[in-house]
């Protein structure tokens, strides 16, 4: 039965949205109205158990500010609630302006959603898009234990095609830039001074990389597996760059089993709901990371040579790291061995000649899902560990300049005028990058700071390391720039403000723990590339895949109570 | 490094295994020396979370008349126990014929092992070789959660390829067995009217039985999905039948992930360990099971209707029932419903026409994945659901008449003389067939009841009803005949007597819930054959793929305490 839908534009404040309030609908879309909402950026994308991004959330708490639908698979028990909290009033002050209309879950029979609900957890079941059950025991250290499905949307949400294939022009030039970056040790150590003084994870890293410009070490072999994050901003319709991962960029293998999840349910259920599953872009990110790895093991030119994955102890993401090695494996007869910091420094050796060898064995590649937060660096072993690697022959991804070049602090300077222009050469390439950088200041311009301090909730302050889940949002940005302002000390470098980005919201069907809940979200797009260049040779320089990340829109102010995160796709329109 | 491995054939007593015996290598086989044993038949085969063949085992002790090594993946610690149990004594008293050697685990390094180990793991949770894990709630009823590998076999068992063959060989034959004897209605009520009178599961099955007979109904389409039990007996050197399974043949869809499993970890380690992937059977089980259902589908004729899985109302193993789903899906575009027998009887309908609907959907297929069991029928409600389907249009599988003509009962009338000779014409098949059986009686046969009373360690007691786990071995055997002669009541007629069979016990790496245990053990090869039927027309009648299932081999006496099971594959030798 093919529902008849059509595009309305409407507008609506934010307020009025409710699960009762009527809708219009659209054959190429599918979630509800999207509204205008001011929203947390970036450190909110709270993934129950993710490497890199599991940092971003400590809490989650099911507070809403619309209604929550819970339905079970068992499938009888079925809750409405209306939970409400202290800030929609100041969230109603914000206009919201309905861009365009998707299908109406409220109108998709609930029958329906549950085949589709309990359809979607078998599928992730068999085809690996699963994840270490935080409730149970060693599933964040011994593999085939634990598992549960990843958290996932149940369907793609609506993004338009024009702004999708703006991202993924942007990754090649992304990639250059870092790369050019990198290069430019002065830069590196210049703009990070003053952070330096601050942060004292940073300092570590500028006295590796210090380390290294003493040494005059040249990396002849740079791989960068990257992924630049973008929102969409409703009231200006621009993709706004949130930042650029160059380390530990995660979800290359569970990414692509969404979409792959989303096409199977569209191609059964599609007809029902009115969409096409072409229109879910196809997403081959774990292959085109595995190609790249690959091919800079190749370069290292030893056959015996493994890829050593530095990880946490403890990783409850691990097999999204295991699509890697395994598709390392399968195509190209790679062997991944997988090491914490401390076992490296237990076990690892360099040879005069620069080789690394982890256990006896020669490492080729060495590959960060780890070491990207000060929490991975618990004691000096941990430093000793990083120092060894980067010291080394082996292709470091990301080396320590790659790693410093993906800084906040860099994304700011870059985002001054005339930076851009250093490392780029081309001018529509500058234009494009340009186009995408949200407003960037640091804290020693005192002109933003008084705006800020004036209409703190259009600024997000984020600090300097890595990781998220420690952005300062609203009233707080204030009470912070006011403090800082009267301690007169060097804690301002510490942090960059940020323009805060309003992406639209939509009703979505978020799946976790077996459990389906029906919430309004907001969604990031990252965007993977792959760089490889040899010496001045350029490799491998491309987009890889795409990654779709929705969270609960609700309570994403100041930090109060954070939303959960799931795995997205998207559905171009 | 390829091992140099070798023949040798080595006389030895079952009492002299011990992890440090000197054993010999071949390097076409890889499990230690294979040892004459005793050992129960079938109904220890204790796979943890199965349907049909769940219940075969309620209790496992990691008891074992060898030592028992277990190390875990977190893998620092690695126990070695010698446990031994009062039963040693008995089991000395048979002299074991090492027929032939395998690669000697104890000669594989650790290190190689934990690595095998890792990989198995994780290529279990990214491909769905997984079931619900028991000890997480919601595992047996919520899909997605509360996963866990499967059990597994690290490597394949050898098998010798000539046995597999013959194996193979008997599918199409007992495929066209089963249906002959199916159509056979007096045939059925004759053999098992004593039966009837002891055993009320049994007796509600012919009730049904006896009222299609009474509406002379016909099965237009018949389809079989049937799976053929069999052990290798050392002594012998013979393939000999434990049973043929015509109802929830379970386990298709794993089998063939194990196969692939063992194939990946021979692929990447078997240069190391000297063996060849090319000799594990391909195994494509799920896929020919799903055809065969997909083409009986078809026969009926009907684009919206569905197939109708019959389940349990929890079930650990879903995962292997969605992989049939699954295939079905993907590749023939037919949808399945699951639904509970209690489901049935209360969303159940039959047209005039004799159409049969649930939940207002045609069915086109049933597929009983419950119902074999007399737990499976704890109300009268049911026994309606199993009536109202076998009167209905749909094609079951299995009809009430291929249920029954899979029953024990039935077996041991087959082996009867000239028994076989009244449903099969081809003289050469039946000769294939009779082979294959062990020495099947029943207790009116005064004879061998007095043998069996002699040698009790020489026979199996068998209870008529299915699911296992319920069989008499040894000391108990005498006991219960000697019992039931005193009573001189019909309760003999509830059981069967069989022939003991002897296999080979190797030394297996066995993998159950992230943890390897090193055991001796046991197989038994299930093949499974997809039968369908238009009237007069053979649509179908293959061999389908099969199944290896190997449990530890100790404290196998007299059911004081069941070793546990794993699926397993097959390395031809």
């Amino acid at each position: 039965m093919r529902k008849k839908l059509k595009w309305v534009k409407m507008g609506v404040r934010y307020s009025s949205l409710s699960l009762c309030s009527p809708t219009h609908q659209n054959h190429q879309s599918f979630r509800l109205a999207t509204f205008t909402c001011d929203t947390k950026q970036k450190s909110n994308f709270s993934f129950y158990p993710t490497d890199k991004d599991r940092i971003f959330n400590t809490h989650y708490r099911r507070v809403s500010l619309f209604a929550i639908t819970q339905f079970s698979i068992c499938g009888l028990h079925s809750r409405i609630g209306n939970l409400k909290c202290g800030r929609v009033k100041e969230m109603e002050t914000r206009q919201g302006i309905a861009t365009k209309e998707a299908l109406n879950l409220q109108s998709v029979d609930q029958d329906l959603v549950q085949k589709m609900v309990y359809d979607a957890l078998v599928w992730s079941s068999l085809h690996g898009l699963v994840v270490g059950d935080r409730s149970v025991q060693r599933s964040g250290k011994v593999p085939g234990v634990g598992l549960v499905h990843a958290p996932f949307a149940l369907l793609p949400v609506s993004f338009p095609e024009s702004h999708f294939r703006e991202a993924c022009e942007l990754a090649p030039i992304f990639n250059e830039l870092v790369d050019r970056v990198s290069l430019d040790g002065k830069f590196l150590q210049e703009s990070l001074s003053r952070t330096k003084k601050v942060d004292p994870f940073t300092s570590r890293l500028l006295d590796i990389h210090s380390k290294m410009l003493e040494l005059n070490k040249k990396e002849d072999i740079r791989l960068g597996l990257h992924r630049s994050d973008y929102m969409l901003d409703e009231q200006t319709k621009s993709l706004l760059q949130i930042e650029v991962n160059t380390i530990s960029s995660s979800f290359s293998g569970l990414s692509c089993l969404v979409s792959e999840l989303h096409r199977s349910l569209i191609i059964h259920y599609g007809e029902r709901l009115g969409l096409d599953s072409k229109k879910v872009p196809g997403n081959s990110a774990v292959i085109q990371f595995a190609e790249a790895m690959a091919k800079a093991w190749t370069e290292y030119n030893n056959a015996r040579a493994l890829v050593l994955v530095v990880v946490q102890s403890e990783e409850h993401n691990m097999y999204d790291q295991h699509w890697l090695s395994s598709v390392l494996k399968e195509r190209h007869n790679v062997t991944t061995i997988r090491k914490t910091l401390a076992e490296i420094d237990a076990e690892g050796e360099l040879l005069p000649d620069g080789t690394l060898l982890v256990g006896g064995q020669v490492i080729a590649v060495v590959y960060f899902r780890a070491g990207y937060a000060p929490t991975d660096y618990p004691s000096e072993s941990e430093w000793r560990a990083r120092l060894l690697m980067e010291q080394s022959s082996a292709v470091k991804c990301p080396s320590i300049s790659y790693h410093l070049a993906g800084t906040k602090k860099i994304q700011q300077e870059l985002a001054k005028p005339n930076v851009l222009e250093r490392f780029l050469d081309n001018k529509e390439d500058i234009a494009k990058v340009r186009k995408c950088f949200a407003g960037l200041w640091s804290l020693d311009d005192s002109e933003i700071v008084s705006k800020a301090i004036e209409n703190p909730e259009l600024y997000v302050m984020k600090p300097q390391r890595e990781g998220g889940g420690n952005n300062i949002y609203g009233e707080d940005v204030k009470e912070t720039l006011l403090r800082l302002k009267k301690d007169g000390t060097d804690e301002d470098a510490a942090y960059i403000l940020m323009q805060r980005i309003f992406p639209s919201v939509s009703l979505t069907f978020l799946m976790r723990d077996g459990i389906c809940h029906k919430d309004h979200a907001i969604s990031e797009l990252g965007i993977y590339g792959a760089y490889l260049r040899i010496k001045e040779k350029v490799i491998m320089n491309e987009q890889s895949g795409y990654l779709m990340r929705t969270k609960v829109a609700s309570s994403n102010e100041g930090g109060v109570a954070a939303g959960f995160a799931v795995l997205d796709s998207l559905y171009l329109t």
